[in-house]
């Protein structure tokens, strides 16, 4: 059966200050009427019911999140104690799914990005599971680049294996981390390359083998998931996941397999990955002013305000980002939304803004 | 005996978000402990005692500054059922200060500028007051220009009256409105030209003739305060006061009147008429950041951050003024803080938005 496994961690920074710790971007509305992770469930079904979707959290935010989707099993709300990047996580649902179903192949995929339409998703997925299956190989899905970007990494294509209902499938040559602007405007004019969109598809079969060979102290120490009665995987985990390394499952393993093939993706994606990422989710005004709440601009241009709950009244600025909640404000310019971080950081200095963060 | 007039209307745009309609400025802890008009009463004593201070507001801000002025006697608190501009105002302090000391002479101040030393304010008073008193005329207080400001109205001095208390009196030759930027340049060069603070003094009997002179409705409509007993002075002014002229009183008096005489101050003076005039009265971080509560700067300089509440994070920005308040926040460049009052107009518009104002 196909399962879906949503990645929920995530540590609310890029959004701050409506993105916070215990709710990051995947449960803010920050486009459309329902949170992104209440889409990204929606966006699975009817290829995958809310019996085979699986998501791995927080302890912190797992709460909230199964009253966000309260149609997937409680038990498949998978908690871990602490993070350690994609390796372990994907390990740990993994082993979850296949002590239910151990011919599963799984969609791994994050829950805060934006895409459509859900028809060409669901066909894309379809085809990367038949492949998954046919090939036992890793497969990940490429987006074919709309523009130099600098902040996503790129996949090179090899050799093409086959067609999966109607997708043309290649192994993967090479997989090429974040580039400078030079070096994305080459990548970007070649047929040969597309954006690593952090979903992959495999058989737990081949993550198993793939986990024994490239981590294998993590595939022993989540392996017992296989046979642990339910009720003890909450101690369990918190015993063993403190241990395992940090690690993510593009420099784990991904880079690291044979049989890892990439598909070009027939639908739009985008993983909204600022602040100024959000401009084309938004109508503007007449000069250019977008943003969510109140908002009540004099004399300004091309700001994004957001608020959920103070006004933002904003004379004589242009590029803004402005974004406003109860206990924190945010102020910087378009260019630099990705320097949100940095003031997070900062913040995480002192003691006296926890609660900020 | 020397009495004190504080005019505390004030309509609470300039600082807005952190003023309102019920708090304007001079209600704010903008510079110092104590709000602006504690610290005008303080700043007359000893020279004038709180049994002789009298405050004119509006009555939605009368039971706040009894709060703040407990010492000055209740009765003391006159209440403009509407606001009317500046001579109906000073008319309403003469006529109620009168019918307790028809002998009165009476300084009349702003609540909210800054003024410091202390010792000097009050030097110039008593000079002003001896003025005042001797030649019967109406006394400015005029400051000398230290830069070519275009926010203020200039006093141009005539014929030398006389010396009283040490400092010198000149008959005014003229007011003039506030200038442009080129005026304003050569005005600051010449002598003879002061700012007008705003300050003045006068003897009762002195106001009195020139109101029935100027301002004739008004002294007719205001005048029966002289015998009116004081538990039906509500009551008159809600039905006398809407239907007075609203006159400043420097259109209506001052610029007509033949004996006006103008001494120069031997204080600093400010009228604080904006966000970025706070800047000499704030320390600075490294890079000229400035302001009050909870303000966390990244890569910024030169700019001003106040906050009642909220943490206000700035990324990359300079020369920016922001103010959180828990329901407000404003973002406005330094050179753009006079033009608070047009954001204030619009969110006027809206009735959604009466609770910001």
């Amino acid at each position: 059966m196909l399962h879906g496994v949503i990645m929920a961690g995530g540590s609310g920074e890029r959004f701050w200050p409506l993105s916070r710790k215990a709710t990051p971007k995947q449960m803010l509305k920050i486009v459309g009427r329902e949170t992104m992770i209440e889409q990204t469930a929606a966006r699975l079904k009817p290829l995958i019911d809310n019996s085979r979707i699986w998501v791995v959290t927080t302890a912190s935010q797992a709460p909230a999140l199964k009253k966000l989707l309260p149609g997937i099993p409680a038990a498949h709300i998978l908690q871990e104690p602490v993070g350690r990047n994609t390796a372990p996580c994907i390990a740990l649902a993994a082993y979850a799914i296949a002590r239910q179903d151990p011919e599963a192949v799984m969609v791994i995929l994050p829950a805060d990005h934006i895409i459509s339409p859900k028809g060409e998703f669901q066909k894309t997925l379809r085809a990367g599971a038949r492949a998954a299956k046919e090939t036992g190989g890793l497969v990940t899905i490429g987006v074919a680049p709309t523009f130099p970007a600098t902040g996503y990494g790129y996949i090179r294509r090899g050799k093409k294996i086959g067609k999966f209902a109607s997708a043309d499938f290649y192994r993967v040559a090479r997989f090429i981390e974040k580039p400078d602007r030079a070096r994305a405007r080459k990548l970007v004019k070649s047929p040969l390359y597309t954006w690593n969109s952090g979903i992959f598809i495999w058989s737990f079969a081949a993550i198993a083998a793939a986990l024994e060979e490239h981590l294998p102290e993590i595939a022993r120490d989540l392996k017992p998931l296989l046979s642990l009665p339910l009720r003890g995987r909450g101690d369990f985990l918190r015993r063993v996941y403190p241990g395992l390394p940090s690690v993510s499952i593009d420099y784990g393993i991904m880079e690291k397999h044979r049989e890892v093939l990439v598909t070009t993706a027939g639908f739009n994606w985008d993983d909204v990955g600022s602040w100024a990422a959000l401009d084309k989710y938004l109508p503007a005004d007449r000069a250019g002013n977008r943003g969510r709440g109140e908002v009540v601009v004099y004399d300004s241009a091309d700001c994004l305000g957001f608020s959920d709950g103070p006004l933002v009244g904003l004379i004589g600025v242009s590029d803004l980002v402005v974004v406003a909640t109860e206990d924190a404000v945010l102020v910087c310019p378009r260019e630099k939304a990705q320097d949100v971080k940095k003031l997070v950081e900062k913040l995480r200095d002192n003691p006296r803004y926890k609660k900020l963060l």
